[in-house]
Order: structure tokens, then sequence, then C-alpha cells
């Protein structure tokens, strides 16, 4: 077995450090400014690569990311293996049977939200291909490429958003996220001929014995792979080391799947994401198991293989303001008008139809390995690559703010969302009226109303009825002018009486202050804390908690 | 960045997941018989290898696990990456707290289990060099290896064969882990001191200096690291992502330490461990992370490296008799001496002597590592690795029965150990003694017991006290003549009355029959029992199991 040397040991673990850290950093900002931690990774790529460091200390960014030798090996071995296991996960998000039960509706959108993007791609590309970085030379695997990464969409980032939106489980939702699977799946049915149709690896099968090969092993892993899993899980869970033969089972199985897909001509990672879907679908695979794979593959993977995107090329360099605004045009109308179409045809109204256009427009992940595929086999350009990312990442940002504009939903917010370190305070005030009084005046400097309409509210509320639910709990409460609900917790060394249902007198108090125009959000949020603090054991462990920090990572931890 | 290529892809990929399949394969059977799964590994990759494969399809094998070229770099990248988080997860089980404690006993047992087998290790190689493989050329770089790999303990696979044999929270349980831990620690100190003996390395560093900073290092990980990572995780789990923030922080920290421990030319391993032991001792590390890393690296990076150790050695060919009996003799005879006087002085009984002996005995990862760098290094020959990873497997496998025998103590045994499918029924008997008796017929028969005598001694229990719990169980028992004890779950159609507390009905029998001899063992699994079923959701969850299978996988998920 070759070695790698001390020196390359070294600079390989540096790389690899800084990586994940600059990765993850930028993942973690765009998360809390509410967007897909992808695209601070691919961001934290371009800044690595030679983009911006590399313009900078090329001699560096040289010795730390090198484009041959050992080293280049190394990180290319090790992004491989991230990008085959990510994929097992975006498989496992795939439930087909939310396609069956959606149906038709699914089938409309998801079909012209891929058709229309796909003709309008080959045709424009046919009829223009230099404004996407061809020449009068591109042949139809050039167009065939517009077409396909013009179609396809982003599963894992629109399952986000749908989620960060809470419109996730809505029949909107619902209806979005079938025909996004269907999207993918058939994009992805699609993009494996494409890959056959590239040809230019030396392999054995003729282009049409590929496609047939495809769909068997597909056919084959979605049903005796799927029902094997589903009957053998129980077995090795129970007789085998548990989770640990599962994990194991898992990723040797996506291994040999992804090996074979290679084999066959089409990319590896196919053959992982078709594998994830068979295994995601049994209920015998257990959270705990999806739970490893997933935080080990989202914080650890995932950001490596994004971060090495920015890392292959220069994107001021390649970029071309011409190929990136056709791409960017092209590429969200059609989408946007394409799904808005199949929605209308399916029945749903305006609003709504565009919600699901600006929904599906969100690219990600399976556009940029293909565009990393068909790059490596020479059918586009550099040029084409950047504005796909561009395209991808601009795509990403917009959606979100754009469906909730146009969903214009009710958002019902989780307890989770308002824990703030910042609104915990550890006190040893002894009257009612006074912690009242004091906790206004926070919660005022916070919303911006005035302190005394505050405590009015708060203090008739509690006078008319008092708020000690049990366990050292009470929630006094208010409907104020606000957008969004605030949540005060105020810890106190001694209990005060909230006539609490269990007589035990209140140490947590909680201040909640929610939307006036939204009486619902005020009902859900009571019944969200009554229901954490519903175990006395649980309300006896944040009294230990000495810190806003350890209290707020505790309560954290436990919902 | 280079790419592999799709033949490469194809291999590696291939290579990968054999590697895991025979290694977890390996891993388990011997984790059945009650084996530490690195043996099962570590014979694996002897098969895959030049030993086994290598010689009955030399090309296949050479195709698979070529020594060099792209494929050997990218297969290297991973062990490598595997043996630093390895270590990682290692060092977390080491609790510098627990050497304070046990203070001076430890002390002495680890300083003479050290001290024993290093000097009688250098004095016979200085004396007869050649019987490990030395030659009159051999100089003090060698002698000292010898003596460092006698001396050092395998903490993990001694940790868990206390934890099977339920030793590892007695006194001499603990006694025996902090004499290990000082034992490891102490011992990977000089190992550095000798990666930097070795000064093959081109590096910038004198030999004393290397030395220095080393320490430094470890002090600075141990002291100012350990406290910012215990003040720095609250804060970071309450305001980033969780778990993900805090397993990215932990491989980024790990990745650098590991860095920079190789760049002071000692080697990355020695910066894994050392941060992982300044991490794992923070209580604001919470189980779920530690779950995350540990399982992913147990089951995924742990059997590729062990595996690989095995791919690089042919074990018939560099099978030399005597090096091996003298690695053996030596190894086992200094340490198990060493530790055992060790104990006398610190004041332990002969019997206790003797199984803290036994125990520290164990070797494992550390001196297979210590061994590969030495090889690397051009110090040994690979007939004495052979040698010492031979060691390493009979020392494991004989340490278990051994302190086993010598502990000669009450075992108390976990409900977990008791669950099988096989002793799983479902059954519409409606009749209480009916059921009594088909389950004592059951029972008899795995047992070797009488039917009549055991059912006269379960139905007697039960007419004199009935046993019905609560939450639909009840827990017919019986104090009888075995070794181990026996359970069997039958699960009815309908309610049979077991006179339970909550007037429920019981629905869930358990027929508990434990060892006459040791009556706290009964006691024991009655309250596991109860415990277990303490919540009626829980109960009412196992009801709604349809095949034994799924009912113990169940079970064993939530205990």
């Amino acid at each position: 077995m070759e070695n790698l040397g001390s020196s390359e040991v070294t600079r390989f673990l540096i790389a690899i450090s800084i990586m994940l850290f600059l990765g993850r950093t930028f993942g973690e900002l765009f998360r809390q400014i509410k967007q897909a931690s992808v695209i601070g990774e691919i961001i934290a790529g371009i800044l690595l690569g030679p983009t911006l460091l590399g313009s900078f200390f090329p001699e560096f960014q040289d010795w730390l990311f090198p484009t041959s030798g050992v080293l280049a090996i190394a990180i290319d071995s090790i992004t491989t293996l991230s990008v085959i296991f990510l994929l097992l996960v975006v498989g496992f998000e795939i439930d087909l049977s939310i396609v069956l039960q959606q149906g038709k509706a699914a089938l409309i959108i998801g079909l012209t939200g891929m058709m229309v993007p796909f003709i309008i791609g080959y045709g424009v590309a046919f009829g223009f291909p230099r404004i996407f970085g061809g020449d009068e030379n591109s042949n139809y695997i050039f167009f065939f490429f517009i077409g396909i990464s013009l179609a396809i969409s982003a599963l894992p980032i629109i399952a986000r958003t749908l989620m960060d939106l809470n419109l996730f489980k809505s029949k909107l939702g619902m209806t979005i996220m079938a025909a996004v699977i269907f999207n993918d799946f058939a994009g992805w049915l699609v993009f494996s001929v494409f890959l056959s149709l590239i040809g230019t690896k030396s392999h054995s099968l003729e282009i049409h014995n590929t496609i047939l090969v495809t769909l068997l092993f597909v056919m084959f892993l979605l049903t005796i792979v799927r029902k094997g899993i589903h009957k053998f899980l129980p077995w090795i869970q129970s007789r085998l080391s548990w989770p640990g033969s599962t994990i194991s089972l898992l990723m040797i199985l996506t291994l040999l799947s992804a090996a074979f897909t290679e084999v066959i001509g089409i990319h590896a990672i196919f053959g992982a994401f078709i594998f994830g879907i068979a295994a995601g679908d049994s209920v015998h695979l257990k959270e705990r198991t999806r739970e490893i794979l997933n935080q080990f593959v989202t914080n650890i993977f995932a950001p490596l293989f994004f971060v090495s995107i920015g890392l292959q090329f220069n994107f001021i360099q390649s970029f071309d303001p011409v190929i990136v605004a056709a791409v960017l045009i092209f590429g969200s109308l059609t989408k946007i008008i394409g799904c808005g179409l199949g929605s209308r045809i399916a029945g749903f109204g305006k609003s709504e139809s565009l919600t699901i256009g600006f929904a599906m427009n969100a690219r990600g992940l399976l556009e940029i390995v293909l565009a990393l595929v068909a790059f490596n086999a020479g059918i586009i350009t550099s040029e084409l690559i950047v504005a796909i990312v561009i395209l991808v990442l601009f795509s990403s940002v917009t959606s979100s703010p754009a469906v909730s504009y146009f969903a214009g939903s009710v958002k019902i917010f989780s307890i989770k969302d308002l824990l703030d370190v910042r609104n915990v305070i550890f006190t040893d005030i002894r009257d009612k009226k006074n912690l009242i009084r004091e906790m206004c005046n926070a919660a005022a400097q916070k919303t911006k109303l005035r302190p005394i309409e505050l405590f009015t509210l708060v203090w008739g509320r509690e006078e008319q009825l008092p708020t000690g639910i049990q366990n050292y709990l009470a929630i006094p409460h208010a409907k104020v002018d606000i957008q969004r609900p605030v949540l005060l917790i105020y810890i106190l060394k001694e209990t005060i009486d909230f006539q609490a249902f269990d007589d035990k007198g209140s140490r947590i108090i909680c201040l909640l202050l929610s939307p006036a125009n939204n009486p619902e959000i005020q009902l859900n949020m009571l019944a969200q804390l009554a229901e954490i603090f519903k175990d006395l054991s649980f309300s006896q462990k944040v009294l230990e908690m000495k810190t806003p920090s350890e209290l707020i990572s505790f309560i954290r931890e436990h919902i």
C-alpha cells in the first residue's frame, strides 16, 4: 500500500480542515440568515479556490490545493466518497409513495416543469449556442445538456424551504414535494441516458444497452432490494450490533450500487441516489440510524464536496456576463413558467401556481454534479459551469422569499425559533408585580412597544386569571402589535405564587408576547410550552442550569 | 483538482466496500463469540491481503489493492483519515480524573506495568537482537522500540473486556482503567520521543526541541484547549445548529491537532488522541454528539483501518516462529509479571493481582500503529510486525477468559444479554395455568431442566404471590439450577389476570429463570424488567409488534 509521505499527510490534513472550517462557518452564517447552508459552503469554496485565494496567494493556494499529484488525488478520493454518501442521504428524503398519492397534479406539474425548460433550453441552445458558451460545432449532446440542466430542480433545498415556511405538511407543500420528487427522479433517468450519450468512457456496453441496464437496475433496486432491505433490517437489528450493523450495511450497499452504475457507464452517484430511495423507504430504518448518517454526512461530507466545487474554477476569470444572463433568465423563466403552467392546468389558483413555480425554481446539488460531469467530458466550458453555479446560488437565495411572499400563509412558530440566550435572565426578584414590570420593561426594549402599555396588558391578564401552570412554570402573556412572537425566560431564586395547578409556586417564568393579528399563534405557543415542561424532572433540570447558554442549550436539546 | 478516472473510481468503491463488508462481517462474528470485533477486522484484512487472496489470485488482489499508483493513494488517504478519527474517539474514553482519583495504586501498577516490559524488552533486544528480527547492527532505536512496544496496553480492548464482565464500575475495574490510562498516556509520550529519535523525517526541529514542543503541546491541549472547549461548547450549542456544529468543530480541531503533531515530527494520530482526551472530558459534549461520532467511526472508519493492516503484510511469508515466540512470551510474561508485581506492591491480593495482570496484557491499536510507523521508517522487519499483530490478536483473545477466570466475580447480567428472538412467542392461550405450563415446557428444553419441576416452582410462586406488575406486564419467575438467567417472552392475544397493580390484566408475560446460587441476579433482573416497562405507551408499542424480530429489535432500541 503506497503511503502518503509526512509532508503530504500534513498538507492533506490542513487542506481538509480548512475546507471544513470555512465551509461550515459560511454554511452556519447563511443558516443564520435563513438561507440554505449549501450556498455558504459553495461560496467558501470560491474564496479558497483560484478565484480569491489563488489570485492573491497563488503559491500558497497551489501548496494547499494542488491540481495534480498525490495531494490532489487524496482530496479527490475524499470528495468522491463525500458526494456518494451525500446522494445516499438525499435519496433517503425521497418518498415515492407521496408521488403516487398526489398523483395527477404532481405528474402534470412535474412534467411541464421538466418539459418547458428542456424544450426551450434545447431550442435556444440549438438556435444560439454561443449564449451558452457553445459554438457552431456544438452538437445535440450540448443542446441536450442545456435542456436537462435547466430542467432539474433541487429536492433538498425545496424541502428545507417548505419546512422553514411551515408549508411542508400542507396540501400545497405535499404537491410541490411530489412534483419535485417526480422531477428529480425523471431528471436523473434522463441524466443517465445523457451520460451514456457522452460515451467518452471506454465501456463495453452499447448506448441502448446502458439505458436498458440502467432501467433494469433502477427497477431491481426499487423492488427487490427495497423489499429485501425492509425484510432484512429487523433481522439484522435484532441479531447484530445496533445501530452499527445497519450503518455498515447501508454504506457497503451504497458503495456497491455506486460502483455498479459507474461500471455500466453512468455516474457512481446515480447508484447511491437510487439506493438511498430504496433503503430510505423502509420503516425499519430507524430514526437513530438515519440521524447518525444524516448528521455525519451533512456536517462533514457535504461541506467537503460543496467547497471542492469552488476550488476547481475561477469565478472571475470564467465569468461571462452573456452566458450568466442567459442561464439565469432562461433557467428561471422556463422553470417558473413551466411549473406555473402545470399548476394552472392541474387546477391551482394564480398565487398558488406562482408559489409552486418559485418553489420549484430552486436548483442545487444535482445541477452542479451534472455540470461537473459534462465539464470533465469536455462538453461544456468552465464559463457555463460558473453560470450554472451562479444560477444555483441565485435561485436558491430567491426561492424562499418568493415562496413566502406568494404563499402569504400564516406561519406557525416553534418554541425553538424563539429561544435566545439574550432573553434569559437569572433574578432574585421576590415580588410578582415587580417581576412582571421588570420583564415588560425588558420586552419593551426588544419590541419597541411602550413598557407601560405592555405592563397594563400582561398584569391585567395575570390579575384576571393567574398563569401558573405546573412544575414551577408560569407563562404570563399578552397579544400585542408585533409580527413575530417574543419569549423571555426569567429564572427566580425563590418561588412566587402564580397559582399553579400543583401548588408548587413558580420559578420558571416565561413571558410570551404574540401577534395580536393572529390569535392562533398564542394558543399554539402556550400549548408548546406546557408540553415542553410536562415533566417535573425536566423543570428541575432546567433549574439546575447555571448560565443562559447552558439553559438554552439544555432546552433545545430536549425539544 | 486531479480527478480519479472512471475505472479508478470503480475499483476504489469496490475495494472500500469489500474491506468494509469483510471487516464488519468478521467483526460481528467475533463479537458474537464475545471477542473484540477488532480481532475479526484484522483477520479480514489478512484474508484480503497478500497472505490469502494474494497467494491464490495475485492479479485480482493487485487490481483491487495495488501497492502503488492512484488507487493506492486513494485508499491510503481514507485509512489515514480513519485512524485519525479513530484515535479521537479512543481519546474520548480516557478520563484523566479517574487516574487522579485512583492515585497511588494506579500509578504504581501503571509504572511497573510499563517499566518491567520496557527494561526486559530493551535488555533482551540488546543481548539477543536476532530473536526480534534485528542483527548485530541494530542500535538503541531498535532496542527502544522493542521495549516500548512490549510496554503499551490497549485501553479500548481492556475497557470493553471489563464492561463485558461487568467489572468496569467495581473498584478493581476502576484501578485497572486508571492504570491503563496512565500506561497509555505515558506510553504515548515516550512513543513521541521515540518518533523524534527516528529522525528520518526532514523536520526543522532538533530532537530535544521536539520533545519540548510535544510536552508544551500536550499541556496546552489538556489545559487551555480543554477549558476553552468546555466553555465554548454551550455557546456554540445554543447559537448554532446542533449537534452539527459540534461535530464539525471537533473534526476540524482534530485534523488541526493531527497536522500539528505531524509537523513537529511525531505522528498525526498523537495529536488526534490528545485532542480526544481534552474534548471528551467536557460534560458539555453531549451523549448524542459522542454517539454519532462513535458509531460512524466504529462502524466505518475503524474497520477500514484495521483491515488495511492485513493488506500490507504477508502473514505466512513473514511468519518467523522464533520471533513470534519471542514476542508472545516476552510480551505476555513481562506485562503480566510487571502489572501483577505492581498490584502486589499496591496491596492487592494474589488473585486480584493476576486479574489485573491479565487484563492489562491486552494489546491493540497503539501497538500496531507504533509498529507500522517503525516499519515505514525502516527500523523493524515485516517479520516483527507480523509477530506483533499476532501478539495483539493472542493477548486480546486470552485476556477476557483469563480475567473472567481470576476475577471469578458475580456477574450482573443485563436484560439486553437475555433477549433472543427464539424466546419470543405469540400465542392465543387464555388460561393462566396452561400458559405457565407451556412456558415451562419451552424453558425446560432450553435449560435441560425437568419440565414438571420447573412448573411446580413457577406455579407455586405464582399461587403464593401473583406476578402481575403493571402496563400489561407479568413476570412469573423461579430460581433454578442454571449458570445464566433465561428470559422467555410470550405475547398474548387477550389479557390474563396476573393481579397487576393497575388492574389491567397482563399480555406481556416474561418468564424469568435465574441461578439459584446467586439470589441477587433475580432481584436485579426483575427490577430491570419493571424499569423497562414503566411507561404504558412503551408496553402498547411492544404489543403492536408483529414478529419476534420486530419486538426484540424494538426493545433493544429502547433500553
